[in-house]
């Protein structure tokens, strides 16, 4: 099982991820290419601590809106958007490169993850920009999702994610955020699902009933000390109840 | 002889270099990347350009600063600075291969081209980004600055650029912008600098003295319809007078 | 009747509008404020010279989008969104108020001007903005929008504006751009409805049917010198005809 | 005797200033406009909160540099440093009239500050943009400056900062932050300088000597909790003393 963390997500002076303590947690680690967050020197930074820890690099995607943090949903066109994702690719690969690892998969980031996740247009686009850079690169998304469905179509390694603090429907989508009890708080409880689904590949829904959940990677979060410790009790519980924690990109 | 011009230095709605004209006309297209102009959208449409003509793609970095167009001076740390050009030059060189091409050349862009050749600090920063990202890539540069200077001593090969419109010093220096004369618009005196400088590999100085000037490329200018004619005037005269027109990056 | 336009549509090195050229016909300069186009030294350029010709100054309030043109919807929450509006309308008002002019009204630019026509979040959102900064200034937008039903409601003064090169619906709604027929590239045809729609207050519709339009301004272009031309024609035509051409804002 | 912070630092999703709590503590808010940090809707938070405070609001105007946090020196020309800074002022002027308040100063930040301090052309741009503005702002400054002597002499109200944290030389200037030394971390130090200087107007130098400093405001930190601590000691140890603590512009 891989979990896999939102980091470099900082921009010059600003920080907002727990970098460093996070990269001792995770395997793969997904890094702001500079639209959303990122600066450059930042990039490199993370990159070179994820070779030193054998963490794999992805290149976290996003619109061009720093302001917005990429969590605004921007109606690009298709040809921009497959040209804007291509960029910040290439610009993470290098900076990965020069720092003795590379970029193995893209996952897009805020509003383009769910943009790409429900319109074929934006989904298109993603993989375009995935394919046209180097087609052996794999997709981290949303199983089910359009993008994970076109990838699939066009022969793209596609890498289904869990998310271990939001509740799931018995249809084994996401509850929305906005209804109650969406996100789950209590430690006990993330860890305790965490050990099932890599074990057993289920969730318990909202509902009680028990859902097949096919994941390859875990999500986890790191923009709070409190959200790092939790991230390493997942890991730890996964550890002690025997599961392998690696990076789904050898 | 090589023929190089900055290209690509829109950005979104706004056009600046008459791209397709000058692609016609010269053989190494100096591609804005992005901090200083140059949208993924319009890095990518000319690489493709360059690509179908056997133009050699070169990465026109700079500041971080499209207010400015990257002509002002910034006091940059020198790993902000190199992780910056790294940015740049990994994000134009993956745009390039998704266009059929790469990246052969980099060429700091105004207030960077002018404080690589003279601050140790902003060469070397440069520099580094070229070896780390690739060190077979050649730097375009002035004959004498401090970063061909130090690009020579790293084993980074070092193309020589001569201006066409430029008058020079005995010394084979540039005659500053703010002194009379020190360009020169009539463009039968530029076409004939242009074959003399091919040929004889020399240059006659403001003060009349005849002084050599080794260089490899050519640089032309194409913000204006009238810049795009003279180029392809230069062009023109050289091939007339024998002179074999290709880019230095083979 | 009054007529206006955009200008001040540069950033930096790049020009997009004709805006010296402009100034002389129109009388009212939708001025962009720095978020899809506008830096503030053209926009001082811009205030200057309409304060000279008594040209009245607005604010072509748009999304932050530079690389977009503000031509990309966004889905901007409402506070963020009063607070981007108000921020530009004070830069600007601020700027002309040195120039020796002010801002005198409002029109939203590109997709904001068409979600603020369409969404209630987006059209309060501006209606907010321009009424915590001053609630004497005017918007100016399409009759029957939401955001004109909200600023009536609100006691804003609302300016509706016509298309003289766009065709009309029946029902007296712009023919989409997507269909044929939609843009109307006829300097006489134009010239000719600007006179009939100053003098009776209507407009012949695309299926021949004559509709009553109520617009106290009339919306020209500058982006090529030939829009500039048209627009010069349009003014001259309508002085022929006795109307007259002044501000709505006085 | 004014205590002065640097606030609003954050930009989207990004906060390095803890706004309110600083608010509760000091007489005057810099707030950054924009060009450094501070997007619109922080802008306005903060203008609310200092205008419930009875918090004077100053405009803490940048070079146009999120990535550099404006800490780089940057070589405007003067008019286009000028109209960066009127706009920046004007902005916030606007949201701080549209909260209930205005702004009542202007304090360069960062590299600006310093270079407004050194160089004639960069003095005189915020000094112009300040007086075509408003003529009756204050400019809060180094005592001795090149930006204060210019307001002087132009008429315009300067007041004088005091830094708490750094060691003064025998010439009332402040030991240079690459020396050792420079800064004062012990806070009884800071608490105790702060009252002498309220008190008699001198500061004890580095190298022991007794220098006269006028200050009409003390400038503290915020951008971490054991800052604003710092500065919340400070604070009590003026009241206690039976310093008056309000602003300096009323």
């Amino acid at each position: 099982m891989d979990l896999n963390a939102d980091l470099g997500e900082g921009f010059g002076q600003w920080r907002l991820t727990e970098d460093d303590a996070l990269l001792d947690v995770v395997t793969s680690a997904n890094v702001a290419c500079g639209f959303h967050a990122g600066d450059p020197l930042t990039m490199r930074r993370v990159c070179a601590s994820a070779a030193a820890r054998g963490v794999a690099v992805g290149a976290q995607v996003s619109y061009r809106d720093l302001a917005g943090f990429g969590r605004r949903y921007i109606a690009y066109e298709r040809a921009e958007l497959t040209a804007d994702v291509l960029y910040q690719l290439a610009a993470l690969d290098g900076i990965a490169r020069a720092a003795g690892t590379r970029v193995a998969y893209v996952k897009p980031h805020g509003a383009l993850y769910h943009a790409a996740a429900a319109e074929p247009a934006q989904a298109n686009a993603v993989l375009d920009a995935v394919r046209d850079y180097d087609p052996t690169l794999a997709l981290l998304t949303l199983p089910g999702s359009r993008l994970a469905k076109a990838a699939a179509e066009a022969g793209t390694r596609v890498v289904a994610e869990a998310f271990l603090d939001r509740a799931y429907t018995r249809e084994g989508g996401l509850v929305p955020r906005t209804q109650e009890g969406a996100v789950i708080h209590d430690a006990r409880v993330v860890t305790a699902r965490a050990v099932r689904l890599a074990r057993e590949g289920v969730v318990e829904a909202a509902d009680g009933t028990v859902v097949e959940v096919h994941a390859e990677s875990m999500c986890v979060h790191g923009d709070t000390p409190a959200a790092v410790d939790l991230a390493r009790q997942v890991r730890e519980a996964l550890v002690d109840a025997g599961v392998e924690v690696a990076p789904f990109a050898a």
